[in-house]
């Protein structure tokens, strides 16, 4: 099952709405570029290699919706869309690096007709789409060489399929070692406050019978203390130039406590994940989203603090690369010294 | 308002009921030494120095209602009450203290009748309850010293009033501080599974006056990281004789945190939570509570997981007290090394 798909019917942006899950899989199609980057900051869809594929069909959604009737004005129309879904979520780069790939791409291809264009834009947000799949399988087959028969992991938000188009990233690492016959068994983050882990890994785990357990993000510390994790793996949302990773909030102090009990912390991601321009974690820009997240139950709404009380919630924290043992993209396992090697790669990763 | 106090009428042990909060303040009256044991087990009641005094209570009340004609006959039904209400819940070392006091200072007064030692047995619970408040004044005198007008402190758990009869031992500091005239900001951990910090620490804080907001146990690394915090403040359910701490999960994490960024990291007690017998924070048993903690939230049952779902759900961690600035006891601000000096308080803690 795809996280995101192009349906031809609306046409519309078709996703499934992870805020459902795991009550029930739903798809919703997003029938305009305002819808889209609504579903992005609402968060119907998440995980960043996710956002970026659904940004490019949003692209090619607003160039079909388009009255132009030249190229110029054409592009008219898609810069002004590309404004609405890059400001809809400000951490993941990839949703800017898939607008980038997308519109240099149709550039390149020189077309001739408001028809041609329109028709590039959808072909290329789908090769997009297609190419993160792939990427995740190499990053899948690269990571699993780090895990071994028996290992216990403690993995943090999700990262799976619906987080990266299809087949997951530091997901994707664990189904790799399992479809290997490893028999590894995963310490589930639940992932406050959206509870990313409890409601999306527990599912997708679920259905591909690795065995888990949910532990409160707290407690991660404990068992890490008490030797029982053999490994920690975690996605990421943007990857600063010195391999600095920013990621769901939560994965700094879980790092801290990894590499205080010795324990190997691998981040996982696509190269579209690296910003090569932000030089390291301290100028990545940290969304704080809205304080309901934590003083309600997102899933329900129940309240759960006093009334009138307030919160602060930041949505992601930056992991300092000295924590790191390992990054993981479908380019390979890159060790420290990060820097040149992971720009290396990430050039590599980008197609002229 | 006290979080534990004997209700001749019933007669009782009454307590404030903390799984209700901060939906509504609820007492309820404990009738048997088995409801006791429960209301402790069930969290009802919790916070180290509290559980305490309600056992204290609950021994008294076992004593109440015991038939017993002599001396040697009611202390078989207060023996039988002890093993019921010591294996109430395992971390907390100020369980086994509060009836070895009791009971002690009881046998040491010689009562010469049934109905003096019942007397006798009353008298010590409450005294033992006041003292524990006398004692958190002292805590938050010396503790408060720590803190600077317009200093942010992370605060874990719930360590208020409800938490240690009244008052409070970490919260207790901060409310000192706060009566002395500095302005402290407080940033409530929610404290997963049991939210004791969005629901019990947020609602004490409004109702002292006190700044603060709300955030997810996974976010404090972030604040920490970002240097808006001059403080971290816990309390303690165990500590070692060499000062490791046993406290709420998540304590671990957090100290990790303060420590890689130079931010000082407090845990407050009374010396009753100080246990001699254990030499480290490894030989502190961990108690594991249901799994359901995790897979549905408490205060409403709501399914947050898959169904079918797993938890591990330990409900402490172990803080090596090589992570700690200073211990915070009623007999003063002690730093490293911790031994000697924390035993002698210790001691002079517990009048023969």
């Amino acid at each position: 099952m795809r996280a995101v798909e192009w349906n031809p019917a609306g046409p519309a942006v078709r996703v499934v709405d992870q805020r459902r899950l795991p009550a029930s899989v739903e798809h919703r199609d997003l029938l305009s570029v305002q819808e889209v980057a609504l579903g992005i900051a609402d968060m119907t869809v998440r995980g960043a290699p996710t956002i970026g594929a659904v940004a490019a069909f949003g692209l090619a959604l607003a160039a079909h919706a388009s009255n132009a009737s030249t190229l110029p004005l054409l592009w008219d129309d898609i810069t002004r869309a590309r404004l609405i879904l890059q400001s809809s979520r400000p951490t993941a780069v990839n949703l800017v690096w898939a607008l980038d790939r997308v519109t240099r791409r149709v550039i390149e291809s020189r077309p001739t007709s408001v028809a041609a264009a329109k028709a590039a834009l959808l072909t290329e947000a789908q090769r997009l789409a297609d190419d993160e799949v792939a990427r995740n399988q190499r990053i899948g087959r690269h990571g699993a060489a780090l895990l071994a028969d028996g290992d216990t992991v403690i993995h943090h938000c999700h990262t799976g399929g619906l987080a990266a188009v299809d087949y997951g990233t530091a997901l994707g690492i664990i189904r790799t070692a399992h479809e290997q016959g490893k028999r590894v068994h995963v310490l589930v983050d639940e992932t406050r406050p959206r509870l990313q882990g409890a409601r999306l890994t527990a599912w997708e785990l679920q259905q591909l019978g690795i065995a888990h357990e949910i532990i409160t993000d707290s407690a991660a510390g404990h068992f890490l203390q008490r030797g029982e994790v053999q490994a920690v793996l975690v996605g990421a949302d943007r990857v600063a130039a010195n391999g600095d990773v920013a990621n769901k909030v939560g994965t700094y102090m879980l790092a801290l406590a990894a590499a205080a009990n010795h324990v190997p912390f691998y981040s996982a991601f696509p190269t579209s994940t690296v910003d090569p321009e932000c030089a390291d974690g301290a100028s990545v820009p940290i969304e704080e989203r809205p304080a309901d997240e934590v003083l309600h139950l997102s899933i329900d709404g129940q309240p759960i603090a006093p009334a009138g009380s307030r919160a602060r919630n930041p949505a992601f924290d930056v992991t300092p690369h000295e924590l790191i043992t390992a990054l993981v993209t479908e380019a390979g396992v890159h060790r420290p010294p990060f820097g040149p090697a992971l720009l290396q790669a990430t050039i590599e990763g980008r197609p002229a």
